[in-house]
């Protein structure tokens, strides 16, 4: 039996009347022939809700904890979405995540996937069920305790199951209808794309369009699963949506495909740090322990280095502004310990960061320059710069971030097509 | 070390301020010297939305559906319950039912334990964990689905953990300070008791006073668990609350201890049922299966006896109003595949059910003719009765309830200590 994946998010379950929009999509696949593996994610707000409870109780959380009680939004959708199946006389059932049993890593909070064994699964596609709603965005730990993916995980288990089962096709069904050059609500000219590399969707997912998960299409690359974006709440065909595929199959040759940005970013400068060898390790190790998801990173000659007799040096980095506490936490501790030394920390909690990506950058020169002159024109100033093989990134002031976007948008004429 | 289990319920960790309030509790008791098993309910209001959702989406739901989302909000306050310990630097975690486990039957929405394992548990507190938090109303099946205790359940996993972890005191924390002659709702005169006897409280409890659910009563008289019922708004000492205890232990001899009712309550009557040996057991063996609570049961001759050939009767019963469905469902069932026979069913959505309760009507006569008479002088009609050893229960109409209940209270003196 044919088999598909079918994922709905937080906005696509948001009540029981999109719940059940939802599952009508579901049975129409069922119709058409196909086992179906629904993932879903927590209704929308619940997720939110429960962290902003945990927040509030635990600032510095205990990581199990706040997995045990922030999955559970998933639980719920699942049940309801498998009631809703049933209701339609469709054979299904619910999962959690220990039920199937998700295998991951013990990394609370950002756990990565170990094994999703198929033998239970498939006894029940075997006894006859049509659909296996699964919770999306958990697992469990060898320790038996409950994980979470961090936030979007959904994606990520949809991928994961995809290629696990070996799915002839991953649809995840969102609120938008696709993969846009540009978020539409920052420029009325973005526009669809019809199919986009995984390459370049990478870059965009991690650099900020928050339409699908990093991790999802790291793996859906790695697995080569077949990845479609598309609307839960508009009709549908075969021929709706984005599709994320090999770049072999996209005819577009842009130089550059999307503008993407990321809103709360921090700027994080550590000034006069000792500069000897493996001072980087000893600064991003405790960081990465902490779970600072660690972005941008620039190493400067410091200002300071006079009246020093060792070399110093100045080491900026990035981050999301809501891990500034804790990377703050974590160097302080490194520095108590005697693993590091510097004279001070600044933090600039006013940033964010705005990329071009095209995978047409690899054989065209140019780019930068004309990024670069496009913000300059606007008076964007540029607090640093990063790049990749097909990607361009600027940290500029979080107020500039719309226009520096626009600007962007235009000066790679993103609106036109071919 | 001494252990204790203490249960929150739904009120009583309402929010964020009335879990850190409970915790309070939990902490003082660990500064006593105590490991304490905490058994937690949904946040007030989390099992009635989810329920809801339930019941929309599926009005003749699958229970294991059912039970899966439902369970979820007892894990969420669990999570938040051990966040907030840890916060107070109490070492503790939170149990969801199949990490214990919590093995179950497979009835789902009304499953019954059949072990909790103590290994799990004792490990931790081995290792020095002072506290477990345990999400109450749940557990696993053989078959590793999650089920639920019904309604009230937490109170039973309660008295469950009580018995297996062989703790000093099971204190139930709720909204109110203990166990009254009635509901003080529904007359001011209802007077706090000091002591109950398990047999009265059982019967108090199955009568529908609402602080303590059945089962848990039966399981602390079956484990001889000290269950003591006291307020999480108050301060509280060891002198607080009502004590659930042996009746030898009980001082007061009234004969009538306090005066429970049932409100929603339906009366149903199988008008023109054969009349043949076994017709009991082929009308309530579906009901069981369906889950259906049968209460009160009386048979009639039947008014509608003239024409019949055969001997025919009439079958009263009553059950909760909510199960009405359920039942009509089960009999017309059993009609149609010819293993019962009667002309209609009758059903009555209007009707209360009030009782008194006293140990000492075993040796005093006249309780039913008192009760009866003030019933009368009320002008309330009585629709079915049913008596026990130590109860006697009424069926009325709804609108009449409150005013029997205060009329019954008055005609016992429940208000004079003694």
């Amino acid at each position: 039996m044919p088999l598909l994946v079918m994922k709905f998010g937080g906005t696509s379950v948001a009540d029981l009347g999109r719940i059940r929009n939802a599952a009508e999509k579901v049975r129409a696949e069922v119709a058409r022939g196909y086992d179906v593996i629904v993932i879903v994610s927590a209704m929308s707000g619940k997720t939110n809700e429960l962290v902003g409870w945990v927040n509030e109780t635990s600032p510095l959380y205990d990581a199990r904890e706040y997995d045990a009680v922030v999955s559970s939004g998933e639980n719920v959708t699942a049940g309801l979405m498998a009631l809703t199946l049933q209701e339609m006389d469709v054979p299904a059932r619910s999962w959690q995540g220990w039920q199937v049993p998700i295998q991951t890593t013990s990394q609370h909070g950002a756990a990565r996937f170990v094994d999703i064994p198929r033998a239970n699964l498939d006894a029940k596609f075997a006894e006859g069920f049509k659909v296996a709603v699964i919770a999306g965005f958990q697992g469990v730990s060898p320790e038996g305790r409950i994980t979470t993916l961090g936030r979007g995980g959904s994606d990520t288990t949809a991928v994961a199951f995809a290629a696990a089962f070996e799915a002839e096709r991953c649809d995840i069904y969102t609120d938008v209808d696709g993969i846009y050059t540009t978020d539409p609500r920052i420029t009325s000219k973005a526009r669809k794309l019809e199919k986009i590399s995984f390459e370049e969707m990478l870059e965009l997912a991690s650099l900020g369009a928050k339409v699908l998960q990093t991790r999802s299409v790291e793996l859906a690359m790695r697995y080569k699963v077949r990845l479609r974006v598309l609307s839960s709440f508009d009709d549908t065909d075969e021929q709706s949506g984005t599709l994320v595929c090999d770049e072999d199959e996209i005819m577009e040759s842009k130089v550059v495909s999307g503008v993407a940005y990321s809103r709360e970013e921090a700027k994080l400068t550590l000034v006069t740090v000792e500069d000897r060898p493996g001072i980087a390790a000893a600064i991003f190790g405790p960081l990465a322990e902490a779970g600072v998801n660690v972005d941008m990173i620039v190493q400067n000659i410091s200002e300071n280095a006079q009246g020093h007799d060792k070399p110093v040096t100045d080491m900026t980095f990035s981050c999301p502004v809501d891990q500034v506490a804790r990377a703050r936490k974590a160097l302080e501790g490194a520095r108590d310990a005697g693993q590091i030394r510097y004279d001070r920390l600044e933090v600039d909690e006013d940033a964010a960061k705005v990329s071009v990506v095209g995978i047409g950058m690899r054989s065209h020169a140019g780019v930068a320059a004309r990024m670069f002159s496009a913000l300059a024109e606007e008076r964007v100033n540029i607090k640093v710069i990063a790049t990749s093989e097909i990607k361009i990134s600027v940290l500029i002031d979080r107020k500039y971030m719309e226009l520096a976007v626009q600007a962007l948008h235009d000066a790679f004429e993103l609106d036109k097509t071919g």
